[in-house]
């Protein structure tokens, strides 16, 4: 698995990353010590502070391998077809492919944000992007008809990334959870929001 | 705010936890030490650990009794009138009412779950309630009528305990958040889940 193509200082990055990633899944951020770390990365403490002069630093950089990748996840989707289908292909991918390691991580970086302000940052970039890619989506989607042209978009995208955040929770707390019936209770929800809000108003107010 | 009726030990033990709580909200689990516990409880390190033998007894501790103060939360919700408008209600009250520190407590201890099996164990045990209750009071309504004979409760009851906990940790982590739009959102999907699946599925179903 290992790319050649990258220059060796690279490729040196990238390993000490990913066992730093073993580790912090297994027991956590702040549970975990530079020295295991340096044993799982197979290296001196002298030769891995070179590359990272901290934990914090291999924290930051494993926050930003993780929230670049989510992003490429998400902009490789072609939202120009019709939304519905895309989007359940999309929460398909995003919600069973993604490794119990990668959302393990997910969680362990949500936590840290409330903390530690580098994180928080580069959480807040990656939120920016999620949320302009979406939005743009769903606009595109209203021109073209797919979704009514007075949806709530806004509601809509913030709904669907408390639904992700939560998620991500669900499944690394809870072992029985289903994620196939998840998806579609997903799905059905995003086409629910993204109707007009004012025939949802009319169709569910007896209260 | 003290409330005699308790015993000395009870007092004292509350006391420990109060102060330990609003160092882990500021500071995390892990990254607080028993000396900072002591000096926010104003106490002798030999004076505490008579009450608390460990930070994981304290931790165990501020679990349990949160845990509980939202079932109380829950089960004080009277179900037996018109279900949406008793929902709306107590999304009022349990999405608002709580403080910022209550709030990142529960993010705090959803963190811990992942690597701590007494509070995993504690949120477990916690969860069945909640689920319980829900369960219960979306079977009353269903037999009064308020939602579809036929609508997929057990899919419900997830999906609104996933979007729970993702509003936690929105509220955390992002202080621009509007509470208030999300509740009526909360409450519109919440009528939608609970409506017919069959209705729901012919209603959105072009893809």
């Amino acid at each position: 698995m290992k790319r050649i193509v990258f220059p060796r200082q690279d490729h040196r990055r990238k390993e000490i990353l990913n066992a730093a990633q073993r580790c912090f899944v297994r027991s956590g951020f702040h549970q975990t010590s530079m020295q295991e770390i340096c044993a799982e990365a197979q290296m001196s403490a002298g030769n891995l502070y070179r590359y990272f002069p901290s934990k914090e630093t291999i924290i930051a950089g494993i926050t930003e391998r993780d929230r670049a990748e989510v992003v490429q996840d998400f902009t490789r989707t072609d939202l120009s077809q019709e939304l519905f289908a895309a989007l359940e292909a999309m929460a398909r991918h995003y919600f069973t492919v993604r490794s119990i390691e990668q959302v393990s991580l997910c969680t362990e970086i949500m936590s840290e944000a409330r903390h530690n302000p580098e994180v928080a940052r580069i959480s807040a970039v990656f939120e920016v992007e999620i949320r302009k890619w979406l939005t743009s989506g769903f606009d595109m989607a209203a021109k073209r008809g797919d979704i009514s042209k007075d949806a709530d978009i806004e509601g809509a995208v913030n709904m669907l990334m408390i639904i992700a955040d939560g998620f991500w929770w669900r499944r690394v707390l809870d072992p029985q959870f289903k994620v196939n019936s998840f998806i579609s209770t997903f799905v059905d929800v995003a086409r629910h929001l993204l109707r007009s809000q004012v025939s949802s108003e009319i169709a569910g107010g007896h209260s």
